[in-house]
């Protein structure tokens, strides 16, 4: 068996790259940019008015001039104009084009318009309430960089430079697939010893929140039957999320239908808990990657979020965030195992604080919805501390 | 002008309740859970083996009995049998009921089978590797509770208890409206005065986080069009979001527009920067909610997230986090005006630190894509303080 580590390294070696597609705006949300984004203009592309007023010259102030005729209003969207008479001004609306031969712009509650004149009732300073040309970038420079993953923030400024399509990192088309003939259907009322399937579903939510659609599939425990429907999805599919099968159970064939179809065994077992029998491999001709969780759906969902995820964010270059937590309490974590224990996070005073749930094994799958993640604990001969800090992987957003 | 907090505490009173609605299971991901869940049945609805291995009765061991004569085989997926002979095992699967009249289980790796018997190589302990049933809820106890925000480890508990249809919040139905003679579409080449439009995409792909999809208009500056579409819009949708016309400004026809058109403004300008021109009301006769945002990026922006975003959850029920960060620099923020700062978030040793990003006002679109959110700086008169804890609105996930 391999330390989990040593497991976490060898998944991100198997880092895939699927290529690029073009997609519409609003469809890139959540998307991993390609290529950089520069300013196609400059930002902003004209001497920009911030305030409600009036536009003038500041000469005229210097000399001593603080009533000015009205030559004319620009409203936002109107071409540029020019202040004829240096002691003139125009009125002038946020957005809009300074005038050429206008430095200072003016807010109404600081003058007082009577008559066709503006006047004064405070000094201004030379330049005031202009938004310059080219100040916030100059054309050219890059706005949002490759490989950033898409939120609202950068969907307004790919809007503003013009990317009504946008190039982004192609999705791995995945499957999902269960066995285990205790499974049956969410809608189904189980039989005493049956129990309906969840897995499947939470690592579908799951996936969905990467924007990956995912098909589900169900295989009973009859080692044909498997070894006939995952030969079909090896060639359909770029990842394969497998759960169950994977112990030392008479009935566990995942690993020797793998094998039997040509995928390469990279590890399987791991000194965790839970997610221990975890069965990671690739088929090299198709370059299908397989991750072969346990069963338990604790062990399915923490074993999808601390190697799946981290491996999905690598293969589409995103930086793989390391978020570390402080201990609310003491745990001790003996042994010869990583643990990785469910935890609420409650976020304190800009610190993020881990309290344990009271958590019942790796079949306890209620325990998940009380849970932000998982904390991860190397085995350690004394106690770990109150205050303590030690690396979280979150399974829902906390901040 | 009102304070933030007012203008805060205000909007916050006018959530509404937009009654619920069933969806499909896989459709409910992001969504808000109406009722409280139970548990239909015990969780683990039988004792459940939790190693593959032998199921044993505890007194053969307590009677020296070391070889035990395996009887059946048990998998996961099959009805409960009874262990006939005291002094015998059964092989059984993770997942598979424990029999009858058998009441501990051991693992392959600890024993050794041979003809048809196992023998022990160690000493188990009584009751070990059973997933009890009910151990983890019984029947009846809320394994989900209402108001929950359903993510993917929601989506496994109630995949388990047979909710194929959720019960959830409706959310509201929202059109998201700009205004502005300056603006063009992302696919068109502004005129050297012109720019494209940004809001609406910014805000539509941050309601697409909440999984609202939202309308979308432009109305150009003319008071008797805006006046029109306003109308239709106030009868046709729960919110509307405006961009831009709510300055001082000779063309800012919005405030008159939403009072001809019998909308009640609770406020109107904020002593915060940047969004200061912001205009609420509420169309009392349509219920319809209306947040008239100024038209500056950062403003729209910031105010989405610190007004909309809360109302939007406080609506829903959904306890509104108050995250804090720790300032990584001295800031000054006297005079009369709530800051609100764009920041980077470092997470580092289980603490949020907050670094300012450099930016060039409320018309700096750009800045956006580098931030992680907004810090809320109260006027004071003396520096805020490098470690000093201020609150923070995320415009995007952090952990």
């Amino acid at each position: 068996m391999i330390t989990f580590q040593e497991a976490y390294q060898k998944v991100m070696t198997f880092k895939q790259d699927y290529g690029s597609e073009k997609v519409d705006l609003l469809q890139a949300v959540g998307r991993v940019l390609v290529d950089n984004i520069k300013a196609d203009r400059d930002f902003p592309p004209f001497d920009r008015a911030t305030k409600d007023g009036i536009a003038i010259n500041y000469t005229a102030v210097k000399n001593g001039i603080k009533k000015f005729k009205i030559e004319a209003i620009v409203a936002a969207g109107s071409p540029k104009i020019n202040l004829g008479q240096e002691h003139n001004c125009v009125e002038i609306m946020t957005g809009a084009v300074v005038p050429e031969n206008a430095d200072t712009v003016i807010m109404y509650e600081h003058i007082t318009i009577n008559n066709g004149y503006a006047v004064l009732n405070s000094e201004p300073k030379k330049g005031q309430d202009i938004h310059l040309q080219g100040s916030d970038e100059q054309k050219g420079t890059i706005v949002v960089k490759k490989d950033s993953l898409i939120t609202a923030s950068e969907i307004g400024v790919l809007a503003a430079v013009g990317k009504a399509r946008v190039l982004v990192k192609k999705l791995p088309k995945i499957t999902i697939i269960s066995t285990g003939n205790e499974l049956v259907d969410v809608h189904q009322s189980p039989l005493p010893h049956q129990i309906r399937k969840s897995n499947i579903h939470s690592l579908y939510a799951a996936l969905a929140q990467e924007q990956i659609v995912p098909s589900q599939l169900h295989i009973n425990d009859k080692k044909e039957e498997i070894k006939n429907e995952i030969k079909k999805a090896l060639f359909d599919n770029d990842v394969l999320l497998l759960s169950g099968g994977v112990s030392k159970g008479k009935f566990d064939y995942i690993p020797d239908v793998l094998e039997e179809l040509g995928v390469e065994k990279i590890f399987h077992r791991v000194l965790q808990r839970p997610g221990k029998p975890f069965w990671f491999g690739i088929q090299k001709e198709t370059c299908t990657v397989i991750f072969s969780f346990p069963g338990n759906p604790v062990s399915t969902f923490a074993n999808y979020h601390l190697y799946f995820r981290d491996w999905l964010k690598s293969s589409l270059n995103l930086p793989i965030s390391k978020i570390n937590v402080i201990l609310a309490e003491a745990i001790l974590a003996t042994g010869t195992l990583t643990l990785f224990l469910r935890v609420k996070i409650k976020s304190e005073n800009g610190q993020l604080i881990a309290h344990l749930i009271r958590e019942n094994g790796s079949g306890d799958l209620t325990s998940l919805a009380q849970s932000d993640g998982f904390i991860r604990l190397d085995p350690k001969e004394v106690s770990y501390n109150v205050g303590e800090i030690v690396p979280f992987s979150p399974t829902r957003r906390i901040v």
